[in-house]
């Protein structure tokens, strides 16, 4: 993207209607189709910028504090990034390095790392039922601790991936879409198959398919849920996925087949993820700390996903999408047979042949949560943008 | 603060006789009165400036160094805000991480993580006479290497908390103190009850209500220390706050009940810590590594401590104070009855009822901290000041 | 360093052929002399800004990803504040919170974490055979990943101690030896010798003397290689060596005595390693997760070792060095008989003289490690200075 085109694409911003000043970005169906359509351009005008060597630093300080509560590589990788493109330094909630054992209050925890921090990502996906309520917590604390006037500023939360949904996944995938397809009107009509796989491991969250199905939905496209018998996921957002298919003019269905889902699909999404009624029982177990439970509900799992062992994106259900051409996708990192395990979610060779649009699909990550944070702290974003431009700062000297 | 109010600051602050350029902070007390306002002044200065969106970026690169060798929420967070509102970046000392087991002396550690370093802070409370003892090898191996040409500046130390002192602590709630009664002058003749209460935890450092006693003794207070028998602070620190009081007018002395230390009290900072004969006993077990010895201890002293199960911050207790409205101060975080723990150091009303307060107590320390730094730093921190101001740079674009 | 000797250094720098820009730097017997003295020019031009409290922040934005796989006290400070030095915030890669156990590619992991990183910097010195092919295979990655348009730059590396090298180790130390001899054409005919030495530790990696054989050989130094029998260094590094001092005029030989190698040196640099029969078995061991089989071999080395304990630098052994004054060196930290162990490398003494001379070669490693990010970065590396000293901006308001 060139200068021009990135004053053309800030000028499209100012025409937008956007409602994400000093809100958190929790759920994409909490957004309206303006604001998502905010954060693609901001993120693409962001990432265009970057690319023109010119500095995106809007924050002189200010702390983008994080806190993972499972592992992550992209996403603590891509919000480091993203903090650091706005000129925010990350400051991580090491829960085991604080005195949070004590019993303190989430309340009380949240305005302590709040009170200089521009921003907030949270990852909080292990507890079925809790990752989405912690988050829910922390946005109210904060909330009252800027109405009180203990907090100089109302810190913004982004969910980094929870127990319901993974919108700085979704959301990079879904502009991967749009580039991929040529904008988002392209998208209308279009087949998307989110699909089980098999995979060696367990307990891995639903929150990839829940905010596929949740996402893909609002734009027309006839998304298509796929998975073995018990491998369902929340009740809740497959009713959100029926709403948002019917007001956008797409579809949203269940089939009990891979194959089913692939044929003439024109772009598949097969993923593993653990059932949500053994990702209930993990939790109790997991709560009560019942160690030998949580072993032989692994046990129990891992056996239940061999019988599904068949349920591979392989070359053969390839060509049953459009063309045999559909676009693969995965979050990654992907179980890839014979490669990071014997037998796993994709056969080599298709992975192998869409690892560069994958690769490219994960690195709009960080321009993602740069545009959710910034659309979070300017009130008037196309503003900021153009004062960007015009200052003209070199990234690199 | 408006910009006139924060000129007329700095006016004040540069008619100030400060001794703090290139110096540590690591004991109140090792402080002129003069000193300790120019931390106040500057901590409320830069505040201010935060709050007017100008940037107080003194530095524009510069490592600030942490060693935290105990879990720390507040002051860790404290110390990041506070290192990134001047421009430094936090590089923290993971003992673990390191070669240090190597059987490194201090002084070579000392300049190896120095030669970047603008400020290193260290909380250190674990081992009774351990703890300041280190930071004074750092600061004197600092100080060598500084003379000897190693390293290109005098890196300033910051106690983040060690066995005697808590500065950061007790100096943000000393300016949370002055805020609340309208000025240090006011602060005269107040009655403030620094007193143990009872906690179901085990081993709290003892440099709280040693740094309580050493500095409010400063400004004509009356200060009152209560504690069961055996709950004793260190000898010397109350010798500090005794030769205080008689110099600043104001009385220190010490009660057998919390009742009686609470009677007419304006302020009251109900804390749990452990006794000096049990930190120096756990002291010599670690030290020797004897875990069935620590566990003995620690079982022997919980016990003790429920013995003392009534000292606990109820409204009862309230009634006694002003006016029944004593302003009740902690550290955080606080045992909560009924909240944190089933019998802990304060009845969920009152602590529910001071919260906001304390918050804000809390919410002073990265200022504080950012002073401290501040004034290690600049030989004339009001100029400095004034040309933050006239650059007049936003902190938020 | 004032401004006007800045200034023709960095006319010196604008006049030297330098092919460093966007490659790696792994070993230095892959870069040129022009390249290595292009290093030596930018560390001291860079010092020389900040001593004259000039800000050499090149970058406004931007990562260092750092991949500590061994512990490290002196490189990942020297590695923080060479970054932020120049302006990049450091991110680093814990593969412990990270997704990576997965079985992810190191293909796939690269290009992840190098999203928004203009430099990767890795420590990997456990595994013979394997950390410079980890490093390799992260170039090999971050270079495809440039080239098919997933990374906006290639992310350049700086290895930080690997199996066969440790550059920013020895381009410290050399430079420590440019200056403390008076420049670099001074170093011809010096005798220095690398000398193996006791130490009651286990599995030092053979990453120093074989860096300091394959560096120094290069400048007519008279280079001498002296250990116990079993304790050689790898046959291609030796081989390195001794191109290098046929093609540089010097010399390079082994002999099998600590007092034959210190025989008129001017230069001792005594420290012990692992032998590398042992590193290989410690290898497999590792690899196959033979807990026994590596404490047995523990064992067995560490009485190896002991046989050998009279290999220490003693005062006796340095009245044979020229005049008795040969400089001695180390990388640190030292094992001290006396200090940091009864018996170790260095007679307490010895250590002592040298102390402040270590501790200076030490505050080189920042400087050498910003000027290989430089190099790696800027194209015309003298007119980016040049630009910097224009600027003028200060680093400390």
């Amino acid at each position: 993207m060139d200068l021009l085109a990135i004053k053309q694409q800030i000028e499209k911003l100012a025409a937008q209607k956007i409602g994400m000043y000093q809100k958190d970005f929790l759920l994409t169906w909490d957004k309206s189709e303006d604001d998502l359509a905010a954060v693609f351009l901001t993120a693409e005008i962001l990432r265009g910028l970057r690319a023109q060597n010119i500095s995106c630093r809007v924050f002189d300080s200010g702390l983008a504090v994080s806190n993972f509560r499972d592992n992550s590589t992209r996403t603590r990788f891509s919000f480091a990034g993203a903090a650091n493109l706005l000129g925010l330094a990350v400051q991580d909630l090491d829960e085991e390095k604080s005195q949070i054992a004590h019993g303190e209050t989430v309340r009380e925890t949240a305005n302590m790392i709040a009170f200089m921090a521009d921003v907030i990502g949270i990852r909080d996906d292990i507890y079925l039922g809790a990752g989405h309520a912690y988050m829910l917590a922390v946005a109210q604390a904060v909330q009252q601790g800027y109405d009180e006037g203990v907090l100089p500023q109302r810190s913004t939360l982004v969910n980094l991936q929870c127990d319901i949904d993974h919108p700085t996944q979704t959301m990079a995938d879904l502009l991967h879409l749009i580039n991929y397809f040529g904008g988002v009107a392209n998208l209308r009509g279009k087949k998307i198959a989110m699909t089980w796989a098999y995979s060696p491991s367990y307990g891995k969250p639903l929150s990839v398919p829940q905010g596929v199905i949740g996402l893909m939905s609002r734009f027309g496209m006839e998304v298509v849920l796929a998975h073995p018998q018990g491998y369902n996921v929340m009740a809740e957002v497959e009713a959100v996925a029926r709403k948002n298919a019917d007001q956008s003019g797409g579809a949203y269905h269940r089939v009990a087949s891979m194959a089913e889902a692939f044929d003439q699909a024109d772009i598949v999404y097969p993923k593993s993820w653990a059932p949500y009624a053994v990702m209930e029982q993990r939790t109790q177990l997991l709560q009560s700390g019942d160690t030998a439970g949580l072993k032989a509900l692994e046990q129990r799992c891992l056996e239940n996903n061999k019988k599904f062992i068949d349920w591979e994106c392989t070359e053969d259900l390839m060509r049953r999408t459009r063309d045999g051409k559909a676009l693969y996708m995965h979050c990654l990192p992907a179980d890839i047979s014979g490669v990071s395990c014997a037998r796993g979610e994709v056969e080599a060779p298709v992975f192998e042949r869409y690892r560069v649009p994958q690769y490219r699909q994960a690195g709009y990550k960080p321009y993602i949560i740069a545009a959710m944070i910034f659309l979070s702290r300017f009130q008037n974003p196309a503003a900021t943008l153009r004062a960007l431009l015009e200052r003209g700062r070199k990234r690199i000297l």
